[in-house]
This record gives C-alpha cells, sequence and structure tokens, in this order.
C-alpha cells in the first residue's frame, strides 16, 4: 500500500510543459484556491435540489448560462468531457445504423464515440502530406455519395482544431453545407473553446463540445455540451420514472471538484481567448526560428493555432549516433527544464508554448536550438 | 465574472457533515497532498502509452490490480461513478429491449442507466414500511414471472446498500439465484464498497460498481467497475480503428484528478472498512439514543449500515409552532456546527456519523437531543 502514500506528479512543478494536451489545462490560481474548498467528494451538491445544472451555490447554473453566451449557443450542460459531450449527442439524436459523417483529422474518441453509440462512420479524407487540409466542399462530395446510396446521414461532425497537426477547419463552411443538407453540426471544440474565440452560431455550429481539461484550464475530467434549442427535447429528455433527471446526463454528470475548477478559471479564460492572436503569433515565432535547424512544420501554413507538429529529421540523424539513441532529446530537453515532448521519439515531434510568455518562448527555442547545434 | 473569482464552499470546513453521501467521500490527508501535484488538466497522463488503465506513474495499472482483489473479483476499470459503470454493464451485455430486474430501493440513476441503454426495468418490491426490506426470494418469483410471459432478461441488479433506508441486502441469495438461473448479476456498491468489507465472489457478483466520491475518500466524480472475466469480451472491446481503444470507457474514463485521489486514499480506505463493526456500533448508538426523543428508525433494525433514517414526528410538531417553520432544525443545528441535514425538513431526516470519532458522535447526539428538548 506504500506507493499509494506519498503520490507525486514525477513531472515536476516548474518543469515547462510543451506538450499541447496539456498547455490548457493548467489551473490559474483563483482554481487552485476554490480546490482547497471542493476537493471532497460530492462537494458542489451541499445545496443541491436534484440537478446539477441548476445548483446555484456554487453558481453552476449561472454557469452554464455565461458559457452558451461565450461560445453563442442556446443551452449548455456540463458533461466528463469533449468525448462524452459528443456520445450524448450521437447518442440521442441519431439511431442505431444512421451514417456520421467526421474528417479525417477526427480524434480516435469521435470513433469510439460512435462505434459505442452503434452508428457507422464515414470519413471526409483531408488533403495529406504535408497540409492534412480539410476541404469543406468535400464533405458535400461525400454527403451525396451516402445520399445517392440511400444511406441515412444523422450527423455531420468536423473537428474545429485537430490534435495532430493543429490546423483550424473551415467549420463555418461545413455547417453552411450541412445546414442546405438538412442535417445537425456537431463541432467538436476540444483544442479551441477556451484557447480562441469561438462563435457557434457564426460557425454554423448545432452543437459545440469543449474540454475543460484540455482547454479550458480545468482539472480533468470535465467539459461542457452546448447546443441550439431546438434539440433540447432530445439531449434533455427525462427519465419516465424520475422526471426531473436527464437521461443523457445519467442525471448529473460532473459532481465534484472539476466543475469548479472550470468555473473558477472562467474568467480567466474569457480574458485569455482575447489575446489569442499573440498566441498565434508565438506558435508562428517557434516555427519560423526552428525551421531554421532543420526542423518542417506539418499542417497548414502560416499557424493559426498553437499545436504545432514538426518534421525533425535532424533530431533522427543525431539519435543515429548519440549513445541515448532517441532519448537524448527528451533528456536535454529535462536537464533544461523542458517537458511534454514524448520521450524516444526523433522524427516527428507535437509541441505547443500556449500561454508562456514570450521570455518562456525565448528560452524553449533556444534550448531546442542549442541542444540541436552541439549534438548534430 | 466576479462571482467565479472566489469560489468558496459555503459549508463551513470545519463543520460535521451529516450527509451520507458526503461523509464516505472526505479526503484524508494524503489525498489533499495529492491534490497539488495533480491538479492540472491531463495530469495523469504525462506517462501514458495510449490507455488510462495501464499508466504506470502514477501507479494507476497496480491500483486496479489491488482494488480487484480489495472486492475479490477478476478486473476492474476506473469509471466517472458508480451510474456510469451500471450504464457501462447494461450497454455492453444486454440487448435494447431485455429486462433488468432491479430491487424497489434502488437509486435513481439504476432506472436512467436502463433507460439510456434502451432496457425495461422491473422491480422486486421491498416489503415496505417500515423495513423495506428485500426479500430474496421475491427476485426468483419475479424471474419466474417474466421468464413465463417470454421475455428476455438481461440483467439482475442489487442496490447493495440502499440510499434510502440504509439497508444491507442479501447479496449473496440474491446472486445465488441470478446463478441458478443463469443471468448476470451485477451489484451496486456505492454505499458499501469502502465503508464496508465487500467480497465480490462470496457474494456471488459478476459486477460491482463503486463510488469514489460517495464510499472511498475521493474527489467526485470517480468510481470503478469490477467484474468477472467471462464479461471481459464484451465490456472491454476494443475499437475497430483504434484497436487500443476500449469503446464503453470511450477511450479513457477518469482521466485527471480524481483517480489521483482515490488511488492515494486507498491505504486509509483498506484500513477504515477494518473498522467497520465500530461504524455500525456509532449507528446503533445514534439510534437507540434519538429514539429516546421520539425518533423512529426506519429501515430493517437493528442497523448494520451507517446510512440511518428516522421518522421525526417530534421535529414536525415543533416545526407547528417555531416562527422558522421546518427550517428552525437546519439553524439550529448550524449554530452547533452541524450541516448535512436538508433544509426544511421535518417529517423524515437521513443521517449517518461514518467516520466521526465517538466523542463528536456524542456531540451530534446531545446537539439534537438540546434542540429537542429546549424547543418541544
Amino acid at each position: 500500500m506504500d506507493k499509494y502514500k506519498n503520490l507525486t506528479r514525477n513531472f515536476e512543478r516548474g518543469i515547462i510543459n510543451l506538450n499541447p494536451i496539456q498547455r490548457g489545462g493548467i489551473l490559474p490560481v483563483e482554481a487552485r484556491k476554490a480546490v482547497y474548498e471542493f476537493w471532497d467528494g460530492y462537494s458542489v451538491c451541499d445545496y443541491c435540489g436534484g440537478r446539477l445544472d441548476e445548483i446555484s451555490t456554487p453558481p453552476i447554473c449561472e454557469f452554464l448560462e455565461d458559457f452558451s453566451k461565450f461560445v453563442n449557443l442556446d443551452i449548455s450542460r456540463p458533461t466528463h468531457g469533449a468525448r462524452e459531450g459528443k456520445f450524448i449527442v450521437m447518442h440521442s439524436i441519431c439511431n442505431e445504423g444512421d451514417y456520421v459523417v467526421v474528417d479525417g483529422n477526427a480524434h480516435y474518441t469521435t470513433y469510439v464515440s460512435a462505434e459505442r453509440a452503434r452508428l457507422n462512420v464515414v470519413e471526409v479524407e483531408s488533403e495529406g502530406y504535408p497540409t492534412f487540409r480539410i476541404n469543406p466542399e468535400k464533405y458535400k462530395e461525400v454527403i451525396d455519395n451516402l445520399e445517392d446510396k440511400g444511406k441515412n446521414i444523422g450527423l455531420i461532425l468536423l473537428t474545429h482544431v485537430d490534435g495532430n497537426y493543429g490546423n483550424v477547419s473551415d467549420a463555418k463552411k461545413v455547417g453552411k453545407i450541412a445546414k442546405e443538407k438538412g442535417y445537425p453540426f456537431l463541432l467538436n471544440c476540444a483544442y479551441s473553446v477556451g484557447r480562441m474565440p469561438v462563435d457557434g452560431k457564426k460557425l454554423n455550429a448545432d452543437f459545440i463540445v469543449a474540454s475543460g481539461h484540455k482547454s479550458m484550464a480545468a482539472s480533468g475530467p470535465c467539459g461542457v455540451l452546448a447546443f441550439r434549442d431546438e434539440f433540447a427535447e432530445k439531449i434533455l429528455k427525462t427519465s419516465s420514472k424520475f422526471p426531473v433527471k436527464e437521461i443523457e446526463m445519467l442525471g448529473c454528470t460532473s459532481r465534484g471538484l472539476p466543475i469548479v475548477t472550470l468555473m473558477a478559471s472562467f474568467p480567466h479564460v474569457v480574458e485569455r481567448v482575447k489575446r489569442w492572436d499573440e498566441e498565434v503569433k508565438k506558435a508562428r515565432y517557434v516555427v519560423e526560428e526552428l525551421e531554421k535547424i532543420g526542423f518542417k512544420q506539418l499542417g497548414v501554413k502560416p499557424k493559426e493555432h498553437d499545436l504545432t507538429k514538426f518534421e525533425t529529421p535532424v533530431l533522427d540523424e543525431i539519435a543515429k549516433k548519440d549513445k541515448r539513441r532517441g532519448f537524448f532529446f527528451y533528456e536535454e530537453l529535462k536537464k533544461r527544464g523542458i517537458g511534454g515532448i514524448k520521450r524516444g521519439v526523433t522524427k516527428e515531434i507535437k509541441m505547443s508554448v500556449y500561454g508562456l510568455t514570450w521570455e518562456q518562448v525565448e528560452y524553449v527555442v533556444n534550448a531546442i536550438k542549442e541542444i540541436v547545434e552541439t549534438h548534430k
């Protein structure tokens, strides 16, 4: 039992974490303070009248209204995360066997959610190497093709910003195509809401799933599902025996600490998305500097998001002669207080400097340059 | 935005909380320490190779093995809580339209999970007022009746300890009946695992769902689903496109802080269940003392669990003449540093002194006696 008695994160507190899935989930001080108050099990339920989303102390109810305004949709519900939000939508608005049209850069959880909901998935392929861009017009082709075959389409899904290349998809156009064809449109905003401004109605989205732990400075697991009024009946259907309890939420979802951190971080998040241009500048600076030493940015150019993937033949060359093999890069970064790059990987790396100060960004860039230049 | 900036729990830290859903979810110091390390979003995923349940730093993988031994079943997976565990089992092993046989004291989430999984629910009624006891033999009757009608039974479910009366059901007998009839048997241990010893195989359970936030001293939302090997294929089925990802888990479930608190609290929980007899003694003491002032314990007597429901006609009488009406009891308790009893309710109350010291238990009992005696 001793191994559980002092659980520490081997990932030191002071380290600069370049892992894109982690940079948007770092708690600001307001959220850390709230943790002390709410860390016990059912701590958000002290003043509950039967529904998580209606609790006013802490102000979950108001938060959901504010969140709906933040992403410009009508109704919001807490979830355990973006994947759980996708499953809720698929399970409540589609029928078993329906087709879901998704982009070729979709996260694995999109497929898994569809499989759990017993739906078929059809991909709209990206343009492939090196941009991996999703062409909205291709959605039209795929939809037409399914219609010609007499398939029943239940949902059109687009990954707003994908987790491989950090491409920002043209949601507005895909949403317009879905609308014209008469299909509901879900936008997976796990990497966008909380990092950058997202306007659901402007982007023609019927549903938005957001991730607290990925991009809203919250403790995991937590997310929000926002949607248009017209889908309320299906998504919020209540139990026949317990009319106050929403079936797809299994009554309540995020009944504890994570939603408190999500709320406590909300003012910080609302402010930070206003500085999105600055974050994009940082990402472009990183690309510009690291391409000088032989890295090659994949995905759409110039960057429109912090998540950046590089092909790194220069690291691969060094790995061939360094006695630490592929681990040299990880080890050398660690010496310099930098983490979050996968151990042993040298062909391609994914990174983000989201939320770092310019001074830290320069430190990271210079550290990487130094490692490459002294080892090649 | 200011309302989110200083989220404090109006429920003061020093208060004695008698709410049964909260007493088992209070974090011990080891878990609180771990919180500081892991509060950021995806903090458990630093050293992940693709599957939450296989992460070894922190030791999630070992924890799940230890948990399986703790409840004496074969395989365990983290969940977001007991209700999510029930849905996973129902959705993966039953077919749409199947019948689930449940006890009349089942938690609302049992019904909602079945509704979400599109199953039918048939109740085995309790013996009603005042014991509300579940007679295992009645399960046989209900099953026979369904079989006679040619209905397909997918699952037998029993609430090990119910949330209304704190009755400990005879799981072993119900499990035996299920086994003899050839149906899988799920035991809802939200109020038992982590509070009292539970031996899955001895109780003939095929599946156990446990709740971290309710009874395992963890931050919510978090739980564990444990089950026998023979159900692994269905429950752990992986995605056709992403063969490492389990469909019913949507890949990963408790990907953040809650599972860390669950693990950090585990040694504490393992120790505390050994002192279960003492907890039952406390509950019986509370009943004995409060029945002296006109409370009447509902549910099976003598108590075998800490969750206790009282009929309280004496409080109701006072409420009729006190100018605070039903709120006098809540207010008077609050003055004495005691919380967790529903505001305004005087006909019946639910309470638990689980985990309190004997000194605190006596303080609570004396406070209630004093309130009743000075106001009646």
